[in-house]
This record gives C-alpha cells, structure tokens and sequence, in this order.
C-alpha cells in the first residue's frame, strides 16, 4: 500500500512528499521512492531514519500504512515532532487503540475501521436518505445487498452491519433485521431492515442500499475496484489535517468528510 | 390483460383481429373492441358470440387470457373449430391442467406458467451460461437475485427456484440450495446456489443470476416494468403457432422459443 | 392521479379526506371519492362543490393535480380560504407560474418542476456527493446515465440536465457537459460530465449518477416504477405544510426535504 | 500474465505443468515457477529451453502469454513439436498473423482478439437473444452500454463493436447504429442500436446489452474485474485442445465454447 500512497500523492500538486519510511532491513531501503511505486523518481529515498519532521515552517502529515507491528513506533515519532497522523494500517489491537487515544490528547490523529472515502460518505448518506424518506406516504423499505469474494467467512459484511446500524438509527428502535428470506414469509413489514449477503468469484468489496417505495426507488451502490481506495482515503485525510490545522483529537473519516 | 393483447395485436401488422370475446353479461359487449383498448377502432365488437373459427382458409389462433371459470368453453370452441389455443390463463385447477391435455391430442395448445418470453428465454440461457462455464479453471460462483413488491408472501419466487433447478441441472447432483448467508459461514463452496430475496416497493418481478468466476463475471437480468409482457408473451406464442403451422400438442413457451 | 393522490392519502393516518374536487361535468361526480380510487368508501364524494377550508380549527392543505386550465380556479380558492396549496399538476404557462408567485404572497405554496421525492432527494445527495469527493487525490469523474421509454422526443431529460446542472455547481466553471463519445476521443478529462440517454421500451424514467475514482467508486440510481411517486410526493408536500405551519411564500421538494 | 497462467493452471487438477519458459535474460530464471506465481513450489523450474514435447505418450497444449517479438519462436516450437497452441498474446502484426495461419495448417491454434471466456460467450448470448426477440410484438430495442477506465481514448470499445455488429446481423441491413443521443431526437426507431461509451476511474472494462420490449427487458452484464479472466481464458482453451484432440486449425473462443 505504501507504494500506491506515494505515486498518489505524487500526483497531487497539495502534497509535497518528505520522507518514505520503511523498517531497516527492507530491500528497498535506499532506493527512489517514487521509482518503487512505479512512478517518476520523486528525489525521496526509502529509508528507515525518520526526516526532520519538526521544522514548523509549513503543515505536515504522517501517513501509516503497515503492520500492527510497526504502530507504536510510528506513534511515538509523531508525537516526539507533534505531526498529525493518519493511522490506515489495520489489525491494531486493543493496547494499541489505547496508545492511539492516548497520543490523540497531545497530536490530531485520523483513524477509522476503513479508509474508503466513498463507503463513510456512502453511510452519511444512506443515513440522510432514510432521515428524509421514512415517513413517506405509503411507507419505506430498506433492504442491503453486500458482494465479496468467495473466500470470505463471515456474513453479512461488518460495513453492511454498520450500515444498517445507522440506518436502524433513523428508522428506530422497532428495527429487525432479517437475513434472508425463505418459505412463507408474509408480507414484508415496515420495520425490517433485508440482508443479502452475496458471495461470488473474486469480488472487491460492493454495498447497495435499496430504498424502496410505492411507485420509485433509491439505490446506493458503493464499490472497491481494487486497493487504490484505501491509498485514497489515507490522503483526503492528510489533505484535511494539513488543510483545517486541527488541534490534537482522535478524528473519523466523518470528521474528514465534514459529516461528523 | 385482453385490452393489452387487441392493443398489441392491432398494431402488429402480423395479425388480423376477428373476434374480442367475453361474456355475456359484460359491461363492453357491443363495443369495439379497438376503442375499449384505447386504440382506433377496430370494426371487431367486444361479443359473447365467436366469430366464424371454421374457416380453413387462413392460419387462426385464440388467445385466451381470462379466468379458469372461462376456460373450459374456450377449449370446447377451440376443439370444434379446430382452432390453435394459446392458453395464458392462470390458476387452472389440476382437473382444468387434465382437461387441456386431452385437447392438445386434438388441436395445437400453447401453455406454460409465466408467458413471459424474456423470463421464459433467460431460463434457457441462464442453462447455456451453466453449461459453459461450469469447468473453467478457478471454477464458477451462481446466485440468484429476486425482487418483488412487498406484499408478495413467499420466498424465493417460484421463477428463482426454476432458475435453480435448471441450473442445478448443469452443475451436477451435489448442488447445494441456500437461502441467504448469516454467521460465520466459511468460505463459499463450489456446490452452493445462493438464492436472495429482496422485497421492495412495488417491484413487479425481476430476477438477477450471476456466474462469478475469477477476473470476470456475466449477470443476466430480467425484469417486468408491467403487465404488457403477458401480452406480448401470448402474442408471440399466436405468432408462432399461426407460421409453424403445428399439429396437435402440449407444447410450452421454450417450444415458442424454439429452445425446448 | 386524483385517485391515488386519495388511496395513499387515505391509507396514511396523518391525513384526514375533508373534500375530493372534479370538475362540474365528471362522470364520477356524486360518487364515493374511496370507491372510486379503489379503496374502502371514504365518505366523502367527488364534487365540484369545495368544502369549507375556511375553519381554522385544524391545519388543512389543497393538493392540485389536475390540468392548467383548472390551476387558476383552485388557486383563487385556496387564497380565499387562506388554504396552504401544493400544486402538482405539470405544463403551467409563464402566466400561471406569474400568478402562483403573485399568489404565495398570500398563502404557502409548494411547487416544482417534479414531484418525486426520491428524484428531489437524489439531486441534493449528488451535490453533497461531489463537494465531498471533487478533490480526491486521483479524481473524480461523473456520469449521468438516464433511461426512458423509446417514445421520449428530446435527450438527455430535463432532470438529467438538472442533475448536471447541480454537479457542475461544485465541480467549477469548467465543467464540460459531453454527450455520448464516439472515435478518437483521448483520455477523458477531470472536466467532463458524460451524459448516456438510453432509451429502451416503456421505462418510467431512471437516472443514475456514476462517481468514479481509483480503486472505487459510488453509484445513485432513482428510478420510478409507476406514476405513485408524484402523489406520494404531493402528499410530503401537504404534510410538510400542515406540519410546519409554514408562513406564505413558494416553497420547493427542496424545503419540504429539509434540504433547500 | 504467465505468474496467473501457472497458478491457475496449479490448481485445476486437469493439468499437470511441464514447463515455464521464459526468455533467456529473465531475472526469474532458474527459479520454481510455482513460488513465483506465488503458489507452492511446483518442481518445474522457469527456464529459456522447452521441455520435451514430442512425447507423444499423453495430450499436452502450449499456453503462450507473452509478447508479439516472442511469438515467432514460440510458433516453430509447436510446430516441431506438433504441439498444440493457444495464443493469448495480443498485439500481433498482420504478418504474424499471417504465419498463425500458416502454422494452423499444421498443428491446431486456438486465438481469438479477447481470451475472455466470458465476453466471447456474451456475445453468442446477444445474438441469440436478438434472433428471439426481434420480432416480438411491441417491437425490441437494444441498446450496448461500456465502461472503461478513463485513460481509454477510443470510444466505443472495439468488444461494444463486435456486439453491435453480431446483434445488427440479427436484425437485419437497416440496423444503426447510434452513439450518444442529444437535443430533439424524436421517438426511438426499430431500427437504431445505441451505444453509450461511460469512462470512469480505473474500470477494468464492463459491458451491458440491455434488450427492452414492452412489459419488461433483459439486461446481459459482463464483467472483468481483473486481468485472471485472460489466463482462465487461455486455461480453458488448453483444456479444449487436449480434450478434444482437435485436428490442425485454426480455431477462436467460439470453437472452445461450442458456440463457433
């Protein structure tokens, strides 16, 4: 992942890249970072020594995006140069969430379950469009679709369950949520939220929230294409602590998107 | 639903319209049967009586889209007349179902559950894509989407479980029918159909199959917008028994198709 | 329209029927305005006669969805009996669209070029959409694709222009509006909105906004189903006015979506 | 592309992998084949020399997935060898095209211009579609939707092409073919197939048929995901050539798929 932050932020005229840090034994260690990524050489040599990240002059932002492992060395280097930090490695345990809020009283730090930007904007969304509709004349039905790939174990995905968290939310506190459907089931009621968790091939990641009414209907459709979106996220949420000059807090992608 | 079919028939240079029955206590008898349909008149009055149906010298067919009270005069008539019988009725009673194939040694007989053409031919390529994929290295993922309105009862729709069957018939006897995913349910296995059933709105009927492999996938997807497809569907089943000029038989939509 | 306008209104229990308006020559006047509509009798039958608005006892709206020869009528009316109006019906003239501004200095109005809550909601979230993704590292690219009936005279429709409109407002001054690509095109630009007009059978009318980034991408689809969604739409507007007990004036879906 | 060739082909217990070459100057060279698909280790090592082919003792086939300047030698290879050959490399000259034919006399070739499995069935779908329907009452309109990423610079995609062409030799000479639609068009013609060209983000490329009656539609969606879908292609058109024991000839997708 580290490779696709470089070559975009490369190719973002707000981001000038500083430092490309990688553990001291990589191979590519003195190698051309932007080379690495498969870009033009950017003059950033990967690297294992931090730079001088202190100097107030203008904004900066550290971008994690490696293992569990290598947290909490991160963390300590951001708060000994006060940088904000987005925090996109995932698999970080409870100690390690501690440590992050912890080193939030004295750095901004930005960290989410997931960096995509379209699926935290997609469940302000869903959130928005169930608000609006749920009182509609001849009533609202909410059902969410999700598709992974073959291989994955568990069902429905944690980013449907979320989604039909906030959408239970407006809806209210009457919400079932039904997986599946089979047999004689009845007519649908207003107060069940569908899910239909779809395995096939090779899938990325895709949800759709379906609202539908009598006569019309609203889909959302929310979908990876491949990692780039995690690369993405990580950067709109250095843009917007570089930009907004936030005080040290833990901050979510809503707080990036301005719908906290 | 017989509006709908003098409507299309009107305009589809194909036919000529003789005759618009229904019975003798209807509200329309007497008028022409073009003007009820919201079309230019026809010169056929809407009349209990049939029109001449004996005349041998040109292809005839009957249509009868009614209710089973009325189906046993129609085959009577159709078998005195020696009339092809296209039968787009539905809810026959078994006894009705008995009756129909006893005609059908006599006279041409058009039936099938759904005389939806689009669901009817997607049902045999839906077999085909099954057929051609099924070995492919990396293997082949099927599952079926449904969506209807929220009133419908059951779950999944009699037309998904067909698809199922049809395509259980290439995939072998160790298919696997499950309906919706919950839990930790581990890695999909390659004898699994995954059926889902949405329930939305006013859905009128649409049905979903995708074949996921890895790298690519194909989704074939029929839906009705409204009930002219009944129409057309019978208006296509007239057609063909009008220029194959067949003989006395049972045959279905896939016949119509020329897929059986 | 009146009688779904009445069926949903009288299946909603925010809604009491106090009066169902024809005009004085209606083949259904005297009649149960319920039985007519399809539903249980409502009690109140259709006249050309209004009831009396005038009470102040209880908030009351008028929904108009008639013909612009009957608007100015109902207007004077509604003026008279100081009768907050939602006025669905389409095709008004420059001097009735006069009229209805000259007369929501008196009363509340709401009016707009469409009805259908769901389309009005789309419009907004496809702005919030792009205000929040215009400036992802990578890009983004819009699409609207919208899906009409093959009868359609003009491409793309006024609300796909709308919907651009409302896109281009956040993307810049430079947007682009390209309809349809064909030949050497070159790569597409950050400047573009494509514009896709698919016409197909008897679809009601669809639109779908595509926002492409790397590695993911959001997709908004409102589709209407049948002609339910402009009396579900003119019933939020009714309610939105008893609720809000808005001062005169002319309102938008936008208000009544707490969105203007 | 050889790195998935291998895996896939790994994991299919039909094959058994006898050789992986590459060219002389690899860096891979000497190295397991499996390891570096990042597979198990398969015991073949990557090497410049074929291994012996001419024991005519079990059904083999070449897989060559590589690039126009190494085509030639692959081709005497085969032809010594009597090996049967599947040719996925892309961006042939007219004379090595040529010289495919020529070698097609002597050893049977399977190359097509996509090794897609599920594009190349599509497209025999949409013609069977189109030959069903066409004369379906009501009329049928066919409209090809693409999308690719937004670097593609021609429009529509040469596959969007093929279909169009395939599905216009179905509906007769006086087909059209129509790109994007704009301004007062009048009501769509029996005649027209509508292209629609959408270029968003990184798409790995996807195409929608959608076949519009009145009363419903089906809609054929493929697509790729990634660039697996070319190996498993190439896999299956091995697996065709030993299966069958074809003869000398040159042969597409469609032979491998018994659609030709």
């Amino acid at each position: 992942m580290g490779r696709r932050v470089v070559a975009l932020g490369l190719a973002d005229p707000t981001f000038q890249l500083v430092g490309a840090i990688d553990h001291a034994d990589s191979d590519q260690a003195g190698q051309d970072s932007g080379s690495v990524a498969g870009e033009a050489p950017s003059g950033v040599e990967i690297s294992a020594q931090w730079p001088a990240l202190d100097d107030a002059s203008s904004p900066k932002a550290v971008v994690d995006f490696s293992l569990p492992e290598a947290i909490d060395g991160c963390i300590e280097q951001c708060v000994k140069t006060q940088s904000p930090l987005v925090v996109a490695t995932t698999g970080l345990s409870e100690e390690q969430q501690q440590r992050l809020a912890e080193a939030a009283k004295a750095i901004p730090i930005v960290w989410a379950p997931s960096m995509s930007l379209a699926v935290n904007l997609s469940m302000k969304i869903a959130e928005q469009i169930t608000a609006a509709l749920k009182d509609v004349s001849g009533g609202l039905d909410v059902e969410i679709l999700e598709r992974h790939h073959r291989f994955k174990a568990d069902a429905p995905s944690g980013t449907a369950l979320k989604f039909g968290e906030l959408i239970a939310g407006q809806l209210g506190e009457s919400t079932q949520h039904v997986h599946g459907r089979e047999g004689h089931t009845g007519a649908r009621t207003r107060e069940e939220i569908g899910y239909h968790a779809i395995r096939v091939g090779d899938n990325p990641g895709e949800h759709t929230i379906v609202f539908g009414m009598l006569g019309e209907k609203i889909e959302l459709n929310v979908a990876a294409s491949n990692r780039d979106c995690y690369a993405s996220g990580a950067l709109a949420a250095a843009k917007w602590l570089i930009q907004q000059q936030k005080g040290p807090g833990l901050y979510s992608m809503f707080d990036v998107l301005g719908m906290a």
